[in-house]
Parts: structure tokens; C-alpha cells; sequence
């Protein structure tokens, strides 16, 4: 999907709404488990037919699914399947190695899998990132500022004495280089709302894929706010807020009423 | 396996020899593709049965099998049944997302697949690297300065402007404190060699992961003279160099000559 077909369909449905499918066996409903062979693809199947009214992109954690090994890996290809075609679908795989091994990343998340996008770590700089770039249509959304506690450890150090520069903001600076805002987007937590507007003077145009909303406390006001530009700009994720808002037998009617409940919020920011 | 035991394993075999299995069906001998009905494990299992006698570890590259599917997962998991019980053998999936995500990766390659090791990035700080250190006689080994040329992006930025210090150094005196020197280990890249003295400063009693011999031209004597310690403190690894050695039907003793002669260069510098 392009930039331009994103932003027609955040205008279209008034929502910058993202859904985070990290199913955990552990965590849902026990019906599902007891009457259905495959209980992770009936819970992926239900919540997306329950919330993609009201969601612009699915994003699927990949760990979720290596977890369960082989079984896994075909319920994360089934599930990718499963999103319909006009949504924005992100490998969320935070992948990035030398260039002849992000080359195969690449192949498996945008040939195999037919992901619009895949997250990718920053640390091994530009040849880990730039095989990745090479795809028409499809995108990488870089790690900048990251929604957890661990985000303070290196992503805040002051990498310019003189003008005050962080990593997070060298990454941006650097990074948005190698690529445009047709190709590539950033992470930035919403538990860092005040940063985004250091972060749009470093990348106005880019997207950002945010996530941190619910579980993890982020403030989705301060993040609209300071976040949004011309384009929208923005992708807002939930995940455990939603796919796990209930785990009774109508925990699909309960995640539409959520995903519904914060896409009304997101669009009363959107013009 | 517990440092004790490599440490073993390495006085006993004299060798620090790391064998990257970085298979890919387009570069393997045309012989497996056109008799066995899977090459890429008849290709491993050769090249582990060949190389064994002189190898300390595997290292088995993540993407390699993942850009196959389902399929790859399959010949991931079989090659890692495959590596005999006494050599160390490292998940190179350069993994690590919030805390929350980062367990699932952990139960990936530490239950799932029952790997010694899984190479880990250290962008988003401690919470995305602790659920790994979790397991008793499990190792997560961080990137501190990797083999690309990538590594000068970020790895090299100035984050302490009076004391000299780079972000690879931070990188790996911050991290340090999260575990020991028996549960962790650093990537350090052979392409860098001047820079494993300011390293042993910092991590003086880790050992270190060391791609870049071979293919990517990184400086063997320099590594070893300058990266050894009491406990041997080292894991050489080469990929390409080994098994891609020959591409013709006796390509396994081509590789076996391949790591003797390597494990023999490191032998000379061993007490």
C-alpha cells in the first residue's frame, strides 16, 4: 500500500486506528479453546472481523507466534491471510541484521508474507535497514523512541553536547536519509506525548506508528495533539486494550465497542 | 551449558571455532536440490557432521530459514535438533521488543527451541533484555559494535563528550549490570580489532561473539591478541568462509579443511 491509499483510508473510515494481534494462548477466551481446533485462528478471525470497520492497520507481533514453533509460524502466515486487502498490514518482527541477512528479512516478511510494513531496529545503521527499502510499496517503520521504561537506557543519551541532540533524535535525523516519508515511518511511544514535538521538527512528513495507548499508560491526547500533521501522520496502536478487553464468549462484540470507543476519540482530532 | 563447560569444551578442542549456519538454497550445491528431498538439511547435516571435531559452536542465523516460511521454521527447528549435545549452539535472531514480547521471544529459542544462546539488540534498553536472562544456563548475547559498516552510524556517536565514551561502550558498561559474566555475552565485530582493548577495559571477563572473519574481511590475529582472557573469553565465528567453501559434491570435507585450518590459526594463540 502507498502513502497515498493509507491517507484515503484514515480519511474515509476517520480513523488512524491500528490493532495489535500479540494472541497469546494463555490469555484467550477458554471457549475457544475447548470447541475449536485452532483456537488462535478463531480468535484472530473474530477479532478482525469485529474491528476492522474502525481500523486503518492490523499490526502482528511476530513473537506471539514463534513462541508456538512451527505451529506458530503457519498461524502467523494464516492470519496475515486473513486481514482484508484494504488495510495496512505491519510485520511488527523488529528485525535488522548485516545486509545480506536483512536481504533474507526482507524477502520472508514482504515475498513470503505480504506484509505492507516491518518495524526494524536502528543500532546496526544503514546497511541493515537499506535491503528492506528496496521493495516498491512496502515500508519500514524504524524503532525511534520506544513506549518502555528500557526506552531511557540509550534512546535519551545526549549524543551532541553542544546542541542537545539525543540518540532517538540522531537516529531520526540520520535514518530519514535513507529513505522518504513515502517508504519509511518511525515508532515513537505514547508514553512520550511531549516528544512529539521535537520529533516533528526532525521528520514533519513521516508517519509514526504509536504505540503504547492502554496497557502501557500513554497519553493519546498529548500524542494527537503534537503528533498529527498535513498527511494525518499518524497510525495509533492498541493491543491488549482491545483483543483482550473481555474473555467471555462475546469478547469480539466487547473489542468492536473498544476499537470503536478509541477511533471516536482519534477522529474527533481529525479534520 | 554453563561458562564452565565452554570453557571446557574449548581447552579440550583447542578451538574458539564458531560455525555460522547461514544456509540458503540459492548458494548451496546444485547436487542436494536435484537429489534430496531437502536440501537444505542434507546440507547442514553434512557440513555439521564434517566441521564438528573442530567447532565449539553453531550459530544458525534466524533469517535464513524464516524467508522459506513454514517450511524454514521446520528446517530451524530440525537443524537445531541436529547440533550434537556438547557443542554451544547461539539463535542468531538479533531479537528484543518490550518486556511483555520479549519473554515470547524467550520462550521461542530457549523452550521452544532448545538454543544455548540468542544474539539480542540492545536499542530498547534493559526491560526488552531481562525476560532472557530469566533461565538458568541460558546466555543472551548483546550487540555492542557489530561487523557492518553500519556500526559506524550509531555505534561510534560520542555520548559522554568529557570522558570520550561511544555509544558501543555505554552500550556495553550499562548493560553489564543487568547480568553477569555467566549469563551474558557481547557481538563484537572482527572488522574493529584496535577496538577489543578499550573493550576487554569495560568487559573484562565476558565472552565475546565474533563475526566478520572471512567473507567480511575482519582481522583474526588482531582479535586474539587483543580480545583474549583468562577464561579464553572468545567465540570466532565464520559463516560463508566455511560452508560455501566449495560448491561441489565434496563440499563438506572442503568445508572441514576450511574450519581445521581456522581452529589451527586460533589453536596457535591458546595456552
Amino acid at each position: 500500500m502507498n502513502k497515498q491509499q493509507l491517507i484515503s483510508k484514515i480519511k474515509k473510515k476517520k480513523s488512524l486506528l491500528c490493532v495489535g494481534l500479540d494472541t497469546d494462548i494463555r490469555k484467550i477466551p477458554k471457549f475457544l479453546i475447548e470447541n475449536y481446533k485452532n483456537p488462535i485462528i478463531e480468535f484472530n478471525r473474530r477479532i478482525i472481523n469485529a474491528t476492522s470497520e474502525f481500523t486503518v492497520a492490523y499490526k502482528i507481533n511476530t513473537a506471539f507466534y514463534e513462541a508456538d514453533g512451527i505451529k506458530g509460524w503457519q498461524n502467523l502466515e494464516e492470519t496475515f491471510k486473513m486481514i482484508p486487502e484494504d488495510i495496512f498490514v505491519i510485520a511488527d518482527a523488529k528485525r535488522a541484521d548485516i545486509g545480506n541477512t536483512s536481504k533474507m528479512y526482507a524477502r520472508a516478511f514482504f515475498e513470503n508474507i505480504n506484509a505492507d510494513a516491518i518495524t526494524v531496529a536502528p543500532y546496526m545503521g544503514e546497511d541493515s535497514v537499506s535491503p528492506f527499502l528496496e521493495y516498491n510499496n512496502k515500508w519500514i517503520i524504524l524503532l525511534a523512541l520506544t513506549s518502555n521504561a528500557g526506552s531511557k537506557n540509550f534512546q535519551y543519551l545526549n549524543v551532541d553536547s553542544e546542541n542537545a541532540t539525543k540518540l532517538y533524535e540522531k537516529v531520526l535525523d540520520t535514518s530519514s536519509k535513507w529513505g522518504t516519508d513515502k517508504n519509511m515511518m518511525y515508532v515513537v511511544g505514547a508514553t512520550h506525548p511531549e516528544d512529539f514535538k521535537y520529533i516533528r521538527k526532525i521528520v514533519p512528513n513521516h508517519f509514526l506508528l504509536v504505540p503504547g495507548i492502554g496497557a502501557q499508560g500513554g497519553n493519546l491526547e498529548g500524542v494527537l495533539e503534537n503528533g498529527l500533521n498535513e498527511d494525518y501522520g499518524l497510525l495509533i496502536n492498541s493491543s491488549r486494550g482491545i483483543i483482550y478487553a473481555s474473555n467471555k464468549e462475546n469478547f469480539d462484540i466487547v473489542a468492536a465497542k473498544k476499537a470503536k470507543e478509541l477511533r471516536d476519540k482519534i477522529a474527533e482530532f481529525l479534520r
